[in-house]
């Protein structure tokens, strides 16, 4: 496969839980961490995007699961821009173990954000195309996920130190306020298996969300990030027992 | 100098905060990250620890900066053990720039606790002569605080992925739920100078802290991470206008 972006990295204490496990927020910093490290190395980075007030936002993940990482793996994690059309960005990720097997897949999707009006931007064609993939019109549709009934959350304060140097909260925090609201008998005997989340809105230094949770008959559990009637972000996440 | 250990790291999006400045968080998490990479080097890591029952704790650190580094900066972390007493283990840290200017120095205190009675416990020589440095009787005396009078705290609940693989919370989560109590005002303004910082108990899980800060008349900030009248940790913060 053509245009892709290798990075190694070793797992170390600050990646991990309780169970000595990577946790699902810092494997996903890793992941942006190396999709950046890629558009420096093809001339497309901050800097070049913030002349024209412009960048990148990602507004999904699809997610699957071999096996989380754990403490002192040396993994690689690789990318790679498959295509893209107006406004949508398309780009995977694997993660691969000490003897190359996969054991993390993932899809997800970029838009490029007005930093001042915080709107969505058509896609220059003189920005993206360095990355490789190619061009098309096909919008890809994200699995819908089924409606949230529960009334439980648990309240998440906008700290000073998740925003980033957007200005908004990263992305990776969601992860963490939404698993946190399982408690730690749910997390200490499960293992993420399969995870799909939509970002919607962003959220912004001083506003308190409401991490809600359900879990399904069949196992997989339901997160809704709100703050009020305001839908943040949404996700749907399947699990293993832990080994 | 002999026994010193030294890690390259370069500063990336996820160490820094709105201003594109290394967190104190961050900064703290990566200088343990070389203390644990030189016990592994010399043979006393986590697994030698573990069939003895014993885990390092860092119970102080008093830190002097110049500067904090910055997004994208090519650092040198350096660490030197120097000398030990009967309970309580010195260490160094410095943080060198491209050009080998030291622009961050920091002491700190480790002891050696009993993982399932969380007790000190007296420093083995087996344990420790490895790194270098030397015995002493001496016991450094560490700066006494002024004692904080402010009513006003935040409140912050120990979350799942606070903890660490010895089930307590991470020292450097403290100084985030210390600064980030200032607001994002104070801290867009203001760069960290100068720290001294105690920790006394250790927060588990399924607590909810309270961080107390006053701001004193010569513009350094007093910091207690209490619950109730329990103290867990506090510190003093001297700070410099923002470059």
């Amino acid at each position: 496969m053509e245009n892709i972006f290798k990075l190694p990295y070793e797992v170390v204490y600050y990646d991990t839980d309780v169970k000595k496990r990577m946790t699902l927020e810092r494997l996903v910093a890793v992941c942006v961490l190396v999709s950046e490290e890629q558009s420096t190395f093809v001339g497309r980075d901050a800097a070049y995007l913030a002349p024209l007030n412009l960048g990148w936002v990602i507004t999904q993940y699809e997610m699957d699961f071999v096996r989380m990482p754990i403490l002192g793996e040396k993994l690689e994690f690789l990318t790679q821009a498959t295509s893209w059309n107006k406004y949508f960005c398309y780009r995977n990720f694997w993660v691969k173990d000490a003897n190359g097997e996969v054991i993390i897949e993932m899809s997800a999707t970029f838009v490029l954000m007005d930093l001042t009006e915080r709107k969505l931007k058509s896609v220059p064609e003189n920005i993206i195309a360095p990355f490789g993939g190619y061009k098309e019109n096909k919008i890809k549709r994200s699995p819908k996920l089924p409606a949230l009934n529960a009334t439980d959350f648990l309240p998440y304060r906008v700290r000073y130190f998740d925003l980033d140097s957007n200005q908004h909260v990263n992305n990776s925090h969601y992860f963490s306020w939404m698993l946190d609201a399982l408690g730690a008998d749910f997390l200490n005997a499960h293992e993420v298996k399969k995870v799909t989340i939509h970002f919607d809105k962003e959220v912004a230094y001083g506003q308190e969300v409401q991490s809600y949770v359900e879990i399904l008959d069949d196992g997989s559990t339901l997160h809704e990030i709100k703050e009020g009637p305001d839908l943040f972000a949404n996700a749907q996440v399947w699990w293993q027992d832990r080994a």
